[in-house]
């Protein structure tokens, strides 16, 4: 069962530190760590077998729901008030509780396969918001893996986790080089679509039955060219308007529920 | 050509009126104005037939591509500092233009249609950037128009023409009630297809080539029971993970390209 300490102050040094692991990704490298807030949150990581180091919740803010949480663990429970909550929250609504929780970082090499598998692969994308809602429609589509190349967020940072709604956890997520990403999907026979609007066909016009890996560069500049020579097909979504691009994460969705559509027929 | 006048003060009516038209729906009611931020949003507003009021320029912001606006317009300019800038703009950059448009307001009657029109129906989208992603993807697709239902934003809301990148101002949109909507959509016999998981079918295997609206609810609570019964039918994305949903945005995006993919065959 769990063991209960009350926190009454802002300044105590677990508060500091939650906070502190929020703000600075070079503290969650270093500690291998990360903070969940919410409900939904925390249970994707239990059902994904993350293992939970210590739970802060603040009971005013919580409901039957939340105390579900509090009963699958068995880590050290913290109680704090609603302004030391306030203090360790990135978000504001969030059913009162935080989890502090062990990072699972997996390499290229433990990525296992069906037949088939559907890999989206995302080049440099820098809003973490931006890769968490790729995670969602990725984990929603049940995609075997999401490897992330030259990241410029790391996976843990909230604003990912928030966007991802806990999908950052349910899905199989790799950091690596693009060349480190681009040898190993050779190496599997996983072909290498890659969304681009130059010398591109039509993506729906592309068969994503077989292996597929898809592509997807930065909103400003696109993908760099070891990706484009790299791939066995340039994608495009068809652009009929005046605007000149789409979200990544509208593209990504798109692009990705295609091959569920192909996958289903 | 433009006229120039100096504007030095934060505290100057035209500023305070600015940034009082920002933050207010209101106020743009009243008025029938709207504050449009950036180069390529007042481009498309332009382009788009919208009438320019006036002009806010913030040189020491602007380079040569803001400039284009300005010798586009012939309505009153004022030159003001970056403080009075920051004062009035709504995100950081954008260029150092900012624009006061005349809405146009447009009704069902209004829109005319080609021989199979695709619309996007919206009801009750609580979140102005939602609304606005989904005019980005809408206008992307060159759908013939959106119609937003029983709204709880106003159309020129910051965030919404913000995150639509200027789409708001490129696609015919209509704020009316749900009846009238499904009053409007029958008697000019466009299909009524509604995103809900109860009762549906997978949303690749509907037709989309014939005249059709894409009907969506809130991320909450979906569509109202009116919109259920009113459809001819029920379309839903599969979801394969663990996550319940996707955002309204995302879906909405994967349908509608789901029927420009059907409509391209």
């Amino acid at each position: 069962m769990a063991r209960f300490v009350q926190i009454t102050s802002v300044h105590n040094d677990k508060v500091k530190f939650v906070a502190e692991l929020q703000q600075k990704s070079s503290l969650r490298r270093e500690t291998g760590l990360a903070v969940v807030e919410g409900r939904r949150e925390i249970t994707h990581c239990m059902e994904s077998g993350y293992e939970i180091q210590s739970l802060f919740l603040c009971r005013p803010m919580m409901d039957g729901s939340s105390l579900d949480v509090l009963n699958q663990c068995d880590c050290p429970c913290y109680d704090v008030s609603p302004d030391v909550y306030a203090r360790m929250a990135y978000r504001g609504s969030t059913e009162g509780v935080i989890a502090i929780v062990k990072q699972k970082l997996i390499a290229l090499d433990d990525l296992s396969f069906n037949s088939s598998p559907l890999v989206v692969v995302v080049e440099s994308v820098e809003k973490p918001g931006n890769l968490g809602a790729v995670l969602r429609s990725a984990e929603a589509a049940a995609v075997d893996a999401m490897i992330v190349c030259d990241p410029k967020t790391d996976l843990y940072n909230p604003n990912l986790i928030r966007s991802s709604i806990g999908g950052v956890f349910r899905v199989p997520c790799v950091a690596c080089t693009s060349e480190q990403c681009i040898h190993f999907l050779k190496a599997r026979g996983i072909q290498i679509l890659t969304a681009q609007l130059q010398d591109s066909e039509l993506y729906y016009n592309t068969d994503m039955k077989r292996p597929t890996a898809i592509v997807m560069g930065t909103e400003s500049t696109g993908l760099t060219n070891v990706w484009r020579d790299a791939a066995d097909a340039h994608i495009r979504i068809p652009m009929n308007g005046a605007l000149d691009s789409l979200n990544v994460s509208i593209s990504a969705a798109i692009l990705i529920f295609e091959a569920v559509r192909q996958r289903n027929l």
